[in-house]
């Protein structure tokens, strides 16, 4: 294994550490509770976002925390949700009187976990709503499994129900928009490598030179298939056509892409895959009228791409054109 | 190898078309020039900015065309130097009657090549001015060799002479601030793996689990000593020991602190450094004051991390600050 750190042990905390001194003007680490927050919170409350779920996804959830994202995260140990307790506290911490939402990849772990948060909060005088993010459409939607996985469609939750909550939109308003991200999500991911857990020490699976992994989610497992490599523009047309057609957007639809390295797949390749998913997308009637690039919902350092597309309206559109200040989100207009 | 590629020989055209899709609001592909170019120039003239450099260093310089940085850049073939009439082309595109500065990495063939184009240029009515960036302390600065490469301070000239352009200071004053951010920083990177150029289809080098490269470029060289691999902590000693001491900054002095990952290190990875690197610089006496952490000069796909420093000053800061809108830079105050 060859990674920059001190302990296996300590990964976690090392970064956090490391993120906090980096951003110390818009993070705060509660060492207690395990909770990293806004340093400032609005004058003027609003519905409090709190996301968590194991590390090793970075920037998720820990870079979106700040002004039209997340008052809280609660990160876990590597791939290991966080625990009813933190989610708690993150809870109490995010709210200012208008209740909370929580942003909850559908993960068997941390749809427990944050259950029991709920619990834990049902005799405080706090109101809590949740969304479960599922857009992983390689698995079939068909009640036989813990159903589909959070992928990238995480950020958009975040960002679009963020920016409501900044608005003064009220919980269950800001719980519909983040549904209506959900609903319209689908994310389809690739994989040529494995990651390398830090107390595992070496890569979780090993693949061949000529291979790839379809349908990969974020916690070190396996794809869905292996099958050859194959160059870009397949791959981007197999992935279109996989989100495509279980989204089934209108002719003409207005989309949102996110492309999404797994942490290990450089600048480089990322908009070469962009390039090549944006063509097969449009070549199907779609307009893709916003994109983001780059490495968000990651895997450690596997080498991958996942794509998401999001159907917009003009509500989505506007709420993910306002104003976000992250770590790894940041832009006003 | 495994990359998401069409054909290792169009690598970079497939990577530019990907790049001016995703963010045709801000770019420009001149395909019979070869340059990248802003979409909008101010309604201003203003002194332009070129950059280039070989392809392979994502987001250099591709990513920093756009408002408060640069006005054109030049991408070579994967670690080869643009042409000369590549980056006459770029020139005459970026002057807008007030002279342009090429910022020129100090590699052989980029030096050779920039001044080819200012030959080109000479009989033209452009004024051309240059800035040889060599920030790199690994390599001593004895004139026994090429000189220092240039490395991270790359990005740092670019923003901060990008923003005094944009000010409207003339060429020369422009060019004085270009230079005084190149003698008052220092980078040195540290590698964990080679990298893979498309074309050789297999990584340049090879390295043990158990080895470190110090002193490592950005064009798939390996470093200039290879060592047993070491805890973040002392890896993050060793280099600000590198750079602080040969840059010798007075007691007490602010500095920016760019931690920049070599392609293939995630964010994980680079936070955790960036903390390591801020407390052993601080350790020291230095303060550092503003930081910037992420992929910034890469070497392909190669797993490694460099810190920059650069010794501010209140005019270096305040432009370091001013607005900036590119593809991998974008903040505004």
């Amino acid at each position: 294994m060859k990674k920059f750190m001190n302990d296996p042990a300590r990964v976690v905390d090392d970064y956090l550490s490391g993120l906090v001194r980096a951003h110390d003007d818009i993070l705060e680490w509660d060492d207690d509770h395990r909770v990293l927050q806004r340093k400032n919170f609005p004058m003027t409350p609003k519905v409090g976002l709190v996301g968590g779920g194991g590390s090793g996804c970075e920037p998720t959830h820990t870079g979106f925390v700040g002004h039209g994202m997340l008052d809280a995260a609660v990160p876990g140990q590597v791939f290991t949700s966080p625990v009813p307790n933190q989610i708690a506290a993150a809870t109490r911490r995010a709210d200012m009187g208008r209740g909370v939402l929580h942003v909850i990849k559908n993960f068997t772990g941390e749809v427990m976990n944050f259950g029991m948060a709920q619990e834990i909060l049902y005799f405080e005088d706090i109101e809590v709503a949740q969304v479960i993010v599922n857009d992983d459409v390689s698995i079939p939607d068909d009640g036989e499994t813990a159903g589909r996985r959070g992928l990238g469609a995480t950020v958009l939750v975040e960002k679009i129900a963020g920016a409501a909550a900044e608005e003064g939109a009220g919980l269950s308003e800001v719980q519909a928009i983040a549904q209506r991200v959900v609903d319209r999500s689908g994310t389809f991911g690739v994989g040529l490598s494995s990651c390398t857990p830090p107390l595992r020490g070496k890569p979780v699976y090993q693949m061949d030179d000529a291979e790839m992994d379809l349908g990969i989610g974020i916690s070190g497992e396996p794809g869905r298939a292996r099958v050859p490599l194959q160059t870009a523009r397949d791959i981007a047309e197999l992935m279109v056509d996989e989100v495509l057609t279980d989204l089934a957007p209108p002719s003409g639809a207005d989309l949102l892409m996110l492309v999404n390295g797994m942490g290990g797949t450089p600048h480089q390749e990322l908009y070469l895959m962009a390039g090549e998913l944006g063509a097969a997308a449009e070549a199907r009637g779609a307009r893709i009228v916003r994109q983001l690039v780059g490495n968000f919902v990651t895997s450690l350092d596997q080498a991958g791409v996942a794509v998401t597309f999001l159907e917009l309206d003009p509500e989505l559109s506007r709420l993910w054109d306002a104003p976000v200040e992250t770590v790894a989100l940041r832009w006003g207009r």
